[in-house]
């Protein structure tokens, strides 16, 4: 695992009262940043052997990795969050 | 994962009190769409290594894969949901 | 996925203030049926990639298999549930 | 399945304000038993595809197997839990 | 899984209301050792199939294993742990 720069991830819901925004998860996930993200970025992360299906991690014992920055998310026809508006 | 419709999906439970309605789950998941599947719509999504088995998803880092739409629920012999209906 | 039975489960838990029942659990899951199981009756299920090894399931994207139907079951050595006096 | 002794299992967790002492889980796994487990002994498992590694587990839809009993428990220094002091 | 180190390990979850620190989770995690790490130390460990991946861990029963002892966290551009400091 040397190297390898991980980051404390802290899952967003969409919240059930008022899905027009997020509400911070309470759990913290350990993910292996594969795509260069940055301090505050929302971005997506896949667990589980998926994990090991991101560029470079074949062979790693990784159970969370980062795969994208996410750009602008959607609920119900509404945009609720845009990376841009941060 | 460029080019795929990436979903959120709120998870339906069948309500304990009622077990003749669904109830929506707390949680949020992010599932790669397979299916062409539509805002609203009820679907079915398969999670973890079992998502890769889905068409087109071999080889890629997604832990979670919609695979169908629902057309009927049924709970003890009752119909609970139809897409019909909707 | 077509032409296979999904059944809607909810698991049962051993009730921790009096272990002689079962509780439900608050989550539904949806599992194929591999053993021709009824409404109503007491399953047994495996979840993840192990779903994949029961009968005919190799290759299909399933995360949830009923695998057995249960006969009895039998908690510090006292019967808890037996199908024959449902 | 034919032939397999499967046992109810309630997880022990350590008690978060008295870390001396065990606190029973909410939850019921059923795991089935490689080792030769008794009622009431404290035994480890395992879960998901590393439980078909148990002996003569492979190709078998188990996603939970114990694989050990459990001799003595220490936590900080201090043995809050051994076999023989039951 | 004859001489083995296992250690019990309870999750650190960055606290939502104030990210400068840590709050333990409630469960308890049962892992293998790959690191020689020591009671109170700050670690980093991996779940699932991935955890078969450690050094000496291929084709074992293991579904937890620690992977590395943790120097620092930074949370928010802010160190919130060093292993010197403790």
């Amino acid at each position: 695992m040397n190297g390898r720069k991980m980051l404390l991830l802290r899952p967003q819901l969409v919240d059930a009262q008022d899905p027009t925004k997020f509400r911070p998860g309470t759990n913290t996930i350990i993910a292996v940043d594969s795509v260069g993200a940055g301090i505050g970025e929302m971005v997506l992360f896949t667990q589980g052997s998926s994990a090991r299906l991101a560029p470079s991690m074949k062979d790693a014992p990784v159970d969370a990795v980062i795969i994208g920055i996410v750009d602008t998310v959607d609920v119900l026809g509404k945009q609720i969050f845009s990376a841009r508006s941060q």
